[in-house]
């Protein structure tokens, strides 16, 4: 009772950083990392600088921190197509779950505003984008590269490079939502032919490295 | 001969055209939409502004112009790989062609840089978005659909939808590099898993669409 008590008269170090981060975030898509600076992150999220310097080393931390943020927020509403996925015992029926999930996850209006300004900044701020493509693409591949082998010993799927084959089903999933997000950015909305496209997506994969049990 | 002699007095409209829109790709690729104007298009072309709205009725009009030729510079260089496929004998083989093919027309710097600007601007800017999204994937995708159209009639493939074959097959050409080069512009320039990589793309998708004389 006393800890609570305690909670109430302080804010929770991890709200803090969390109402930082969110003001980064949307100071960094409206404005772009040159255009974010501390001084109105201070401003919008409340805080002192000071407080913001507590948290947080400099303004590159803190951009790369409220990326690095969204995309696991992707990631956790992913996690459980992912595990599912290892694990299944019908590899047609959960990589149809998954794709459609991945859909959902990744073609949301915050997720592809962020990805076409990091895009629009590579010359000026290669690092942020290299973050962005190890946490997003990468890191998501080398999930679903684990999965494919994982069903691969248990005979479902026959592959010879799995990281390869993670890769063409991550695009064959996204690619085209994602492409037209990147151009026509109402599009985001218009998920009517994302199960479709996820099916599709399964079909190709499946043909392409489906065992006999599969 | 007379005719000759005329052309070297007067410069080919052509060429002057040309011109033009080489500077206004230039300056576009350098200073985005709002920061191409006419002025600088006509100093850097060394032709006057009237010379300019001879050839083309406004900025809009230039801008698109510039990326349509782009674009269509690009589909030159792959024109032949396109009518082998369709008439091909053997598509396994002009399948693979293809692919590399396509792989060196699209992922070259220019067309990688083009490409991160339209999307940097596609809030602001989302006529030269769209006539990008319809003249670049959306055309070549077209002109793949009616190949496999031709080669399913002759026995060699075997889809329900070509249309979505054409850009299953076009993202699992493009999508790796691609996606790459739009976080990693120094990427472009890395062709060494080209080959391999367009080779795994036509065999996830002869082993989804191929029919038996393929």
């Amino acid at each position: 009772m006393a800890q609570t008590a305690k909670r109430q008269q302080r804010p929770n170090p991890d709200d803090v950083r969390q109402v930082i981060l969110d003001a980064t975030l949307r100071l960094y898509l409206e404005n772009g990392y040159a255009g974010t600076n501390t001084d109105e992150i201070a401003a919008l999220s409340s805080v002192s600088k000071q407080t913001i310097y507590r948290h947080f080393a400099d303004k590159d931390d803190l951009v790369r921190e409220a990326i690095r943020r969204l995309i696991a927020a992707a990631e956790d509403q992913g996690a459980e197509s992912f595990d599912a996925l290892a694990g299944s015992d019908d590899p047609a029926r959960d990589l149809r779950i998954f794709a459609r999930q991945h859909l959902r996850d990744v073609i949301q209006p915050d997720i592809m505003r962020i990805r076409r300004r990091i895009i629009a900044e590579v010359d000026r701020f290669p690092d942020v984008a290299r973050a962005w493509y190890d946490a997003a693409p990468k890191r998501g591949q080398e999930k679903l590269a684990a999965s494919f082998a994982r069903l691969q010993e248990r005979g479902f799927l026959r592959m010879e490079d799995p990281m390869l084959a993670a890769e063409q089903f991550n695009w064959l999933i996204l690619s085209g939502p994602l492409n037209r997000a990147m151009f026509d950015a109402a599009s985001v909305t218009d998920t009517s032919r994302h199960a479709a496209y996820a099916d599709a997506a399964v079909d190709v994969f499946l043909a392409a490295y489906g065992a006999g049990r599969s």
